[in-house]
């Protein structure tokens, strides 16, 4: 269950009969899956030939370049991974959103004409949200030390991650999100700097900064901000988690204050997740992290795990993930790969629910277990039902921006579950389709409408005062 | 000289002959100009029209607007200016470079394809800048201490004229660059704030940051980043007005060396003006500050004051400006409207060079001194002679970002500037023609590569070292 790889392998060939033949031979016998062949160029005695070459495992991609480099008059002259030419450069660039033609133009984006829209802001503050990019940008904030599975590898090797963030905030959402990743780690340092920065943006992104600390810098700025924060890997998963978890309960026909859930993970998703299930109506949650099942009997030094000890595991259970898993409806994984087993699902109670969402490779193979689970999750695309983040967070921070929230707070996230849940029709459900797709038009519009719904009944909406104001000062040209 | 108005004016006419007429009638006396004229719906018993009118002067505007609503039958329902309509929902968008059109395009911008282009930059951090925005993202950082001439407004207040620069950026540089507005203003936080958001970034631009804070602000973040950081406000200046200064004197005939210059202002723009001057071999320059002439023998508490005492003025003479302008060959006012008078240019030495840099009102009027002026700039688009920065800054990034340079010296700012000057053919160098137009093509092409040509002589250049690791390290796969 490798990432699959994609390369275009770059061959100087001798201009004779039957070299390709023998060339596409090795291919095959390396087990590369041949896609197109071009011919680059023909010089003296030489063919430059281009073959793109897919592999489900990396070391058979390692194998081939030296099996061919072997074949006499084959020459490999470069290698090209599909990943890093889709990076050269970048992935997003700014754009104008209306062209500079002439001095007219220049003289209305830029000095002098511009200093009218500088002089309006300054009159009136909350303009900054009519006459600039302000009201749809978001910034996408990492230190870099828990991206994806890779760990603490810093702030410039996390870009690549945060422009990814940004792509799928404008094609999902259609915001305007930029990086800022930070070489700062400690948690004032990182809020101080957020703060600092925030003037700019609409609403703050926390993405793959490492627990413990990311609760406290998200608790901090949302007291310091008048703009939502949201740390994406805590209530971006557990909204999707509980909007799956919802439709999962209603195809194994179960209830969610009957259930017993388990959960493998305490960090920034996990306790998260736990929160908001918690508020959903569970009433028997057991979390282990790497010590076990967290009790309140044997209480933590981390503010967090202390908090999860004191609201959950009733019983006062003890013992490993395999130990307290049994008689237990719902596993949710969010830990590492192969850390729950076919005998462990076994000893749970009937039709187990089975979220194994450790990326990429799940606490349990689905393929291992389909006999056996009632429902089963992965965040894979290549499975049924994937929870992916990509469901909410567009739509969450379209919502908060257009009725310009104050926060987001818990309310308008599980607006957001129960509306991802509801968009898979009631006949429709079944144990491969408890989710909608990432590319379902409605999910974004649904889940905005719905957190703006609960933003206005939860009294965080600015929306209304804002559109009072809107006539009088921005289009009309105060006279002076 | 006031700032040109074109505003749309949204009328709700009673339906009857000769409304329009009456109107037309009230505009044309208000001395408004008439573009279009629209209809955008009839209802009964009323006509709602749309106008074009521009307006030189703003009060006739407002005058225009109560004289329309005294017409029996008029209502005017709306007035919008052309400037806020171009501002709303802001100037820039994010872009996505290519495509997400299916699962196959997300797995490669994001999770898990990522996964390697992270991984990678983890590797080999100088990767950063082939795979990622970095190597073409400019920050626009400001505090918004000293916008345009509207002074301290603010950072929300600021980012309109931030997120026009950026749309320069990109027209003129092809440069990824985003606004950074921030809420603090002590040196020490806005330097700590610059260097925790740096990776995301491959220059630092630094704007409308007042004096003198700003110079101690780049200093410091010049020391601490091995990014190049620019503060347009002082070398975006300096580049053109020398550029503007070499010329204007081979139209005159006099030589840098020779000349006596007065430089009214001693902010950013001043200090700048005045090291660049002296670096191209200008040896008679006085500085004025409100204050008058600044001298050795009453040094200024204020750091870049007490620099340009001890390196300009060396008569040490002292008086206000008229006093000190007498037999000067050049005066370049970086301050404030109306300053200069025609009495004091006719007390100057003969054919003398006018730099009136105020925006948008200049220290002295072109128009009523065309007569006894050898050469007139000033920083406006309406007359000739523009001396724009617009000229100077996308190249020089261009440049230092295309040869990964470590800072922007004084030898590629010089190497700018001279560039800059010859692109004006020396058989059609005029008094009225001494420095490129902005939408001269050639520009932006001919200071990168003056510009890395002098980063390259001086040793700050890490082009060359970075391209030996190109072909090993990205396109190919790297085995493990």
């Amino acid at each position: 269950m490798a990432i699959s790889l994609n390369v275009t392998i770059r061959l100087k060939l001798v201009n004779k009969p039957g070299m390709l033949a023998q060339v596409l031979a090795v291919i095959a016998a390396e087990g590369g899956n041949l896609g197109s062949i071009d011919v680059v160029s023909v010089e003296s005695g030489y063919v430059i030939r281009e073959l793109m070459v897919g592999f489900s495992e990396r070391k058979n991609m390692a194998r081939l370049v030296g099996a061919l480099e072997e074949i006499p008059g084959v020459e490999v002259e470069q290698v090209a991974d599909r990943v890093f030419t889709k990076h050269l450069g970048g992935k997003m660039e700014i754009k104008a959103r209306s062209e500079i033609l002439d001095r007219e133009d220049l003289s209305t984006v830029y000095t002098p004409g511009v200093a009218r829209a500088s002089q309006a802001i300054a009159d009136d503050p909350e303009l900054v949200y009519q006459l600039t990019i302000k009201g749809n940008s978001v910034a996408i904030v990492t230190d870099g030390t828990a991206v994806l599975g890779l760990g603490d590898i810093g702030p410039e090797a996390a870009l690549p991650v945060m422009e990814g963030k940004a792509l799928l905030f404008k094609k999902f959402g259609g915001i305007d999100a930029v990086p800022l990743c930070l070489n700062v780690h400690s948690i004032k340092e990182i809020v101080d700097t957020v703060v600092a920065c925030a003037p700019t943006y609409g609403g703050i992104n926390l993405e793959d900064i490492a627990a413990p600390k990311c609760f406290s810098i998200e608790e901090e700025l949302v007291r310091r901000l008048d703009i939502p924060v949201f740390h994406d890997d805590q209530h971006g998963t557990a909204i999707v988690v509980t909007a799956g978890l919802i439709n999962a309960l209603r195809v194994v026909g179960k209830s969610i204050d009957q259930v017993k859930i388990v959960i493998n993970g305490a960090g920034a998703a996990g306790v998260a997740v736990t929160k908001m299930l918690l508020v959903t109506g569970a009433r028997d949650i057991i979390i282990c992290d790497r010590n076990g099942a967290i009790s309140r009997d044997n209480l933590s030094a981390v503010d967090s795990k202390k908090w999860l000890a004191e609201h959950t595991n009733k019983g006062c259970v003890h013992g490993s993930l395999p130990e307290v898993i049994g008689g237990a409806d719902v596993f949710i994984g969010v830990s590492g790969p192969g850390l729950l087993h076919r005998e462990d699902i076994l000893r749970m109670a009937e039709k187990p629910i089975i979220f194994a969402l450790a990326n990429p490779v799940p606490e349990v193979d689905p393929n291992e277990i389909q006999d056996i689970a009632g429902v089963i999750a992965t965040g894979r695309s290549d499975f049924p039902n994937q929870i992916n983040n990509v469901l909410a967070f567009p739509g969450v921070f379209r919502g908060a921006l257009d009725c310009h929230a104050r926060v987001i707070n818990d309310a308008m996230c599980l607006a957001a579950a129960r509306v991802l849940a509801d968009l898979v029709p009631a006949e429709q459900l079944s144990p491969e389709y408890i989710i909608p797709s990432v590319f379902h038009e409605g999910v974004c519009p649904a889940v905005s409408h719905a957190v703006q719904k609960a933003a206005k009944e939860t009294g965080v909406s600015r929306r209304y005062r804002f559109e009072e104001k809107q006539q009088d000062k921005i289009l009309v040209f105060n006279a002076d």
